[in-house]
């Protein structure tokens, strides 16, 4: 197969492990002969301390804006790609991340820097992944920080496109988050996941179906780590991630696109 | 914690799949204080249209040393870090890659061009692995490809240092290549790993076993795609990716490295 003259760049770190899992998805939705020569050409940078906690820029606990930290890595990537003089279409596996105050000050300075960089956004993506992989579904169950909640990233995005979002009971979105951030117990300091963090959303999705959710988005990059299957009781589970990947893909070579279905 | 001035590379798309186990061993060795950003720096460059197959190089089947291709990686690579004014230690997920005829022109190509940067030798660190890991275990079981297995990448290393090496007979060293190779059902064109090729390699181990191997190194990086497991019947697995993953957390800093047993 011809290789494609994009670079797949992804700005990683945020958390660590979500830029493996996006780059595993790359890899595994992508059409190839069977041979290694046949993948995409992957740019990943994971600067994780450069780039603050997104929730807590959020809130207001850290003053830089972590579009900043996200923006050196971008300078970085693409003083990698003009080596080769290639373009790049980047894909951040972040959420919270993709909040207006972080995520639009991100593309203003990427085109202020014009670095070649196209960056797609993974909440839009992960909405038109629902529409053509669910069609008619519109009830969406939605976990996230509360950064992310806080923020209304989906909804912004999903609710103009005729979407419902539903949301756990913001007396449990504490314990949520904290089954993301524990030091001790949390996604993120525990690999593979405790039981604990793994009990817990297995909880909040039942609580979801139980609103009336037909799908669920596992809306921060950590959950799939503890909801790792298709379906949870028969409900299709959304991985921002996977909608990501396969936009990436799209965008890079689309005729590379493995099929896929729920 | 105090930041690394050192940036972890990751030489990857040897296969595409192999950094990505890579940097999520790196990530899961890392002593952190549960938070992103107590995480090391890591470039991870995947160009595998521009490296050849190592196996059909030592072969003779194509021209070109895959050792250009990685070198023009770390170009690219050296021209990010140097954005941050900071080195890079090396790591190459590919066994056959190590094989003298590519590696050693790796090294020299790398001195060459001046580019700060490290490369460690993963089949030396899987030997300082098993040493550290296991100590008095002698025998060591290996499954390869075709290529490492003709170079005698493991033997060269790990015989002067006391090892005794033990491979599956030559009559089944086919048999097993073809299980990584395969385009039908082989490791690198099916993800998850076929039923075939699982079966085939749970096969060798057992074969290297009632040859008397005590531990067995699964000398290609998609061999623990298929048998991902600590332990096969009691007797360690060694994985050299994991070896690798805790030399470049060691060498870029030693404080980080989380404890490991069998």
């Amino acid at each position: 197969m011809a290789t494609s003259s994009k670079i797949i760049g992804i700005g990683g770190g945020v958390g660590p492990m979500a830029g493996v899992k996006l780059q595993e998805k790359i890899i595994e939705n992508t059409l190839t002969g069977g041979t290694d020569q046949d993948h995409f050409e992957v740019y990943h940078f994971s600067r994780s301390h450069d780039i603050p906690d997104r929730t807590r820029y959020l809130l207001g606990e850290v003053d830089e804006n972590p579009a900043e930290g996200m923006t050196r890595t971008a300078v970085a990537m693409a003083a990698a790609a003009a080596v080769f003089n290639k373009k790049i279409v980047l894909g951040i596996p972040c959420n919270t991340f993709h909040a207006p105050q972080i995520f639009q000050r991100f593309e203003l300075l990427l085109q202020q820097k014009s670095l070649g960089i196209t960056v797609l956004n993974m909440i839009v993506e992960t909405g038109d992944f629902i529409k053509s992989m669910l069609p008619g579904v519109r009830e969406i169950g939605l976990m996230s920080t509360t950064g992310t909640r806080k923020t209304g990233v989906y909804r912004q995005a999903l609710e103009p496109a005729g979407f419902e979002i539903i949301e756990v009971p913001l007396s449990i979105q504490g314990e949520l988050h904290d089954s993301i951030y524990n030091k001790v117990w949390g996604i993120k300091a525990v690999s593979p996941v405790s039981g604990r963090a793994g009990k817990n959303f297995q909880k909040y999705a039942g609580m979801l179906l139980e609103k009336g959710a037909r799908a669920i988005i596992l809306g921060c990059t950590e959950i799939p780590l503890a909801l790792p299957e298709k379906r949870f009781e028969g409900i299709p589970l959304v991985d921002p991630v996977l909608a990501l990947a396969r936009a990436l893909i799209r965008e890079a070579d689309r005729d590379k696109l493995k099929p896929y279905a729920y």
